[in-house]
């Protein structure tokens, strides 16, 4: 068993909760899509909590690792980046059908108000998003390239709810309605 | 059994479900809290999931019956009723001690990928939700109370997404951060 077992079974695990959710998903299911036997969960997890723990990190590793090419492209201006890092999101969702939503928002909607572990950890991890976007929205303050009316850090907050919404939404509408409607307000009506 | 135990196990079943999610609530849980016998709860519903549609139908009425003084409130101009409707939402929130969330939303976020019957149900409660708000902007419209930047109807959609979103943040946050931060981004911001 190698640190990539544990990965792997992240990887698999994953996926499956994405879906189903937490609650919904049982450890034998995890087991089985993965291929490892029950010891070998049990090596590098001492629970399902720990498990899903485990899990909001590793979502959260991966995130920034996909996005930070876009965040960090310094050849266009802030506002472009953050609308290039919703597309990004967009596309990806697309790709699945425009089901399963964010991981992160799926868990803190299902376990925050029930399990404070998990809450702790979604709050870091949404908090790291709404800093990633008032970043940007800070860099086009200073650049004059935000109207004045909008505070940097009370838009970003805004606008991760209105993500997470429009995600939400997606699950009942099953098409991009939701995620379009995000990019024309929050782009062409709100930041412009 | 009268109709008014149909209400008694949706009441008392849809609170627990508001607060843990509809995976997580077992059928004895509700059976035990509501105080009734299992073939009671089976002379009004089929199965777990049959209540769970019948449930959607319930808060959506609960909803509908709340809001609709407000809504129709026709002494103040539309905007100042929307910001009353959600400052109503705020106030049944706060005095939960921000948990829990919307019903609709959790359910959608739970079940609208896994499950086509809840997906429909839980889509239509959620339209009837924009098309309230959608109602107001309408009218502020006409008024000329709108700025004409906003399309009533997609900025009805957006601002439903916001409000989902500062819900599922709530959970994160454990406080009412997200629902002040879009109370003032949707009143003194986006329709200002």
């Amino acid at each position: 068993m190698t640190s990539s077992t544990r990965e792997h079974i992240l990887d698999v695990g994953g996926r499956i909760i994405h879906h189903k959710g937490y609650t919904a998903t049982g450890l034998q299911e995890i087991l089985h899509a993965a291929g490892v036997p029950k010891g070998s969960f049990y090596f590098y997890f001492k629970s399902k909590e720990d498990f899903g723990l485990a899990l909001v990190d590793h979502y959260r590793a991966n995130l920034a690792i996909a996005t930070r090419p876009i965040l960090e492209d310094h050849s266009r201006p802030p506002l472009k980046r953050l609308e290039r890092f919703f597309s990004w999101f967009r596309d990806t969702l697309a790709a699945e059908g425009f089901i399963k939503g964010c991981p992160l928002g799926n868990l803190t909607q299902e376990l925050g108000d029930v399990n404070p572990a998990f809450r702790d950890k979604l709050n870091h991890a949404l908090e790291s998003m709404i800093q990633a976007v008032a970043g940007q929205l800070i860099e086009a303050a200073a650049r004059g390239e935000l109207s004045p009316r909008l505070d940097p850090e009370n838009t970003a907050r805004f606008t991760i709810s209105a993500w997470q919404g429009a995600l939400v939404r997606m699950k009942a509408v099953a098409g991009p309605e939701p995620l379009d409607n995000f990019q024309t307000m929050v782009f062409q009506v709100l930041l412009a």
